[in-house]
């Protein structure tokens, strides 16, 4: 039976819903509960989950118990690339309805701070964001969530796209970072699910030149399907060579000046941050999407300043969802062709398993909530 | 026979080739003339011309004689839009050489002044710009032309796609002045040659939402074959209202706050201006492509200023031709599609007349120099 | 007797206490009210007010009861111009303390909506602006305002000149939306107290060269005190002559290339519009911080689109408080030059009618609140 | 005995004039020739020599007889902080006329790049640099150089301040680069003549907090009296925890959230660089203008890329002249306060060995050619 309990600030009335939850409680150990779901708050909404796409991060959480300072101190639900339908809404929700399909934003802010009020709201202080300790995702039957960050999806966008909306946003995010423009060479270090989200987002701001290079032919197979012009595996040569003599051809200038417009780094590791910073033209950019594992790495920075090159960060995204919804659904990005294995919610644990394990020859892998 | 004189400064032999050359003597007067074309000097290429482009402004100088302040007094040779092949090649020259199949920016600059050092070379106020009085432009068999401005074009480059690459320069600069980017919603007012090539380098960089707006079905549904996702003919009623419905639902917000993100002026009317005005959301953007005809015109200048829009003039464009050359040798735009008639170099006369008569039947004429 | 009602969503407990207030009930109309005033909420802050400037709007609002589309429809509070001191403090307010100095910035958005979250939150479409019907000002003893509105400044920053952060708010806008930068040239056309506001915030920014252009010499002479570097009085010739023929000097270009790097017009009249399109260099930009008062103006906008001239509105402002903040506390902008007349809070009709009568004579008035 | 001989492309007659010149023959060993100096080509003027300041660069040169990849393998004129006055000009020269007190910039570009075209002519591939091998500088008594890089000063400029003008357009590209603006806190690392030419720049632009840190009390006390409103000496704590605690309470953000707009790293030392990385807060950036000493350096780039620091590297400058002169001229840069110490032409050795010696008790040391 529903008792309600009148709350002071949210208006909730609770618990309404019992929501069966995949629960990381140690290392590699994914249980199952069931955790009440409130009533939405005024501003709030609850989804009923559809897929959930299953991140490096979630299984590097899964399989380490932490990201850096990021520590899992306490069970914890995994899961941020989220798709859903609208289950229930608050009293104060215009721009959405029960029944509306939708994709969550997976993290919101305090909407206060300078940060938020200048639009960087991604590097709020008060961020709430899903799956990141101590705040649970969303590998669960229902979510509350604010709406306004939650939006709905047009019928052309699948449930599965809906759910990758979220790399996606990062590969927009890496790529407005990088002011990649019409005509442009990108190069992209790392073809993993953001290198190729990466690589998508360039190609819908009209670069031309795309070249994504791995040490996985299986990558990038898949980085050319959804974009990439030209592919290069890491293991049979040097990429700078290779982007050095195709960019010098490609824009007639000397080798000493040749160089992409925009470099990424996607892959998280010393090798790939030390090609991309290497790789751009003089004036170009430098976008670290992915970290390197070690706090300290040696790396040729000066030569990189001489070139007068940009280096940006990237963490997380600020208003991507809306781009990310009108490239998906106009067909200029094809989400679903990443989409490589899939499994039943009831099987999460295996889910992760085999992510963990078969990171050579997947791409992405989507949790069927329901 | 041909009597070389050393001339200090150009090292130039000449006259070294005649040139069968079509002349504006007079309006509606094209004249043939065969005109002497001396060796390139140190940085010059010389061009046999293979196709023009003919443009609203040449045929505005062959009915009226005059464009605003440029006025036509002695005779002029028109043509702007210039493809041909490299036919002889100065001393310096390392870029290009003889049998390149070349491309003319149709304008080149002092280098020198503050306009040319901070790149906005086409504000330079010693430019020398092709059929602009009194200089000559490119209705001949043969031109000089500087080697920094000529540019090579691949073999999936057409002849006559290489001669378009102008009107699409204009489209290029029109979208960056935009600042056109992916996801985002554009309207274009005026769907002549101009209006089709600002589309095209809208749909380049990203836009998804493409709008073009007119009042003849003709243009209208060529603009949506080279990628206008929506047409309206402004006979059937006002586009203010479909725009603004469209990109409330599109957007999620209120009429009062809908509105493209940016709106482009490419029909050069009273009418077309009024509405690129009127049609931008709140902090969007009107980029005038197009002149008005009259130099004093009754705007609501208070509305797009309140709303916080940003409008941009254009005034031919800069270094806008390598990425013309990307987006069409990368097949992103489709220059062909624009050219609705040819004549061969002999019915110059023909064309202009035809150009001028059928603007409403035809979108890009063609002239076959050779 | 004061009864506290515990509310929900606000926690409030009201009313707290009664606050003797200023309210325009018609046309040239101030009464007095003593009305309620609750206790903060959550983020709330309740300010005792010391000063309100009288502003062109507020004057406008007293003798029109309009300005445009805003119309006075039921007793309003005016002023939005405020500083003071916190008196109490919400439950969750952090950032203040009872006792802080403080400056309001006068309108807060709804947080939420597309605008709000990119940072434009001065275009939110549900913006609560003091002064601005329905909502009321601060011309009261007490206000309540969310507490990431309210700055608290430093004791360098006097009680006047917090209040006067709000027009300075104004200018920083208008300067950032111009890009000036160090060395550039501006002009600005209306040498009011936003005119000078404007001046002040461009050679903060480091113009070097700043024109002001008015009719009153009272204002010119003022304009000069607080930063211009030449004052032209247009009543003597035309400021376009003056403008051209210094900065082509200046610049080292042509007369046709010459002109101001910046544009600002802040008279809102016809003339004042028409100098500021027509002021700027090639490339250069206008920014329109007033407003013409006809919807429809004849302008040249061919002639500044022709120069690539970037014309810009200017609705209020984000995020210019700490900007403000900084340059008072700084010293590089004073803003206790601008006060030229001061009324105590009993007087606040006659400030009024001060401030209607006597424009040409007086700069910025003050009400001390207390 | 001048013999003219008519020379093809620059119209030269030559030699014109002899100047007596410092020569850096060997490593610490500066001898005198005398050698001829042309008449002006078309486009060039020719400059009597007035001063010349001594850069890091010319002592490294001086010392080590290399900058890295620069090696002097030939005889070389050093200098390249330039001021005098025109000798003769060539005939197409209109910017200047014989007897302009002039400052020259001390590189120009090829003119007809992809760089040049696009005003970033500090990166084009053929730019000619003053003393850097094999261009020879400016420590003769007449110069031959470009007019367009040649600039007239006004009598409000000392030939001292003149020649510094170099070094403050190093200033004010990195403040450029770092996009500082009115209002923002910045910190230098390095306190020497480039940091002090950036902190100059940085507060003509608006920036109110401008920390200067050092190891020498002596440039920090110089930097205080140029405009640095906080100075700290890293032999006496962590600047970091200076910077942070400092910025923390002047914005209002947590220590974690805390750091100063924009970082310089002037210094050249790996301990520099490692400061100037980590001390931007979110969002913030950091410019490179000196160089670390090793090609590869151990850094957190990981802590920097994950705060959305923007990392931009400076080589040399593009279009900072005309700003330079105009922020000297209005008095917001005062460059004479950089001089400590002047030598004679005929001292140019001593100067040289002075510069290298009394690093930490010199700011500037200016030789006079006459």
């Amino acid at each position: 039976m529903n008792v309600a309990f009148p709350g002071c600030f949210s208006g909730r009335t609770m618990p309404a819903i019992q929501s069966k939850t995949s629960v990381l409680s140690a290392t590699r150990t994914l249980n199952w509960e069931t955790r009440p779901v409130a009533d939405p708050g005024p501003h709030e909404v609850r989804v009923r989950v559809r897929r959930v796409g299953v991140c490096g991060s979630d299984v590097h959480y899964f399989t380490h118990g932490r990201i850096g300072k990021y520590v899992v101190e306490q069970p914890l639900v995994l899961g941020h690339e989220v798709s859903g339908v609208v289950d229930a809404v608050g009293p104060e929700v215009t721009r959405l309805k029960v029944g509306d399909r939708v994709a969550l934003e997976p993290g919101y802010p305090c909407r206060r701070c300078t940060f938020c009020k200048q639009g960087k709201y991604n590097l709020c202080p008060d961020m709430t964001f899903m799956a990141t300790p101590p705040v649970d995702g969303a590998l669960s039957e229902y979510v509350l969530w604010p709406d306004d960050f939650t939006f709905a999806v047009p019928d052309s966008i699948s449930d599965d796209a809906a759910a990758l909306l979220e790399p996606l946003a990062v590969g927009i995010w890496a790529a407005r970072k990088g002011e990649v423009g019409p005509g442009q060479s990108i190069a992209v270090f790392g073809a993993g699910p953001i290198g190729c989200t990466t690589i998508q987002a360039a190609r819908a701001a009209g670069a031309t030149t795309l070249i994504a290079v791995d040490i996985e032919d299986f990558r990038l197979d898949l980085a050319r399907k959804v974009g990439a012009t030209h592919t290069f595996n890491a293991r049979n040569g040097d990429p700078l060579d290779f982007i050095r003599q195709l960019t010098a051809e490609r824009d007639g200038v000397p080798l000493s000046h040749a160089g992409v417009d925009v470099a990424f780094e996607t892959g998280g590791t010393l090798a790939t941050t030390r090609l991309a910073l290497a790789s751009p033209r003089p004036g170009g950019s430098v976008v670290l999407v992915g970290l390197p594992p070690d706090p300290e790495i040696s790396l040729d920075i000066a030569g990189a300043a001489q070139r007068e090159a940009v280096i940006k960060g990237v963490f997380r995204y600020a208003n991507c969802y809306p781009t990310a919804i009108e490239l998906v659904a106009s067909g200029q990005v094809d989400l679903d062709a990443l989409v490589t294995h899939r499994y039943p919610f009831a099987q999460t644990p295996e889910a992760f398993e085999f992510a963990d394990r078969e990171k050579k020859t997947s791409m992405k892998v989507l949790i069927d909530v329901q």
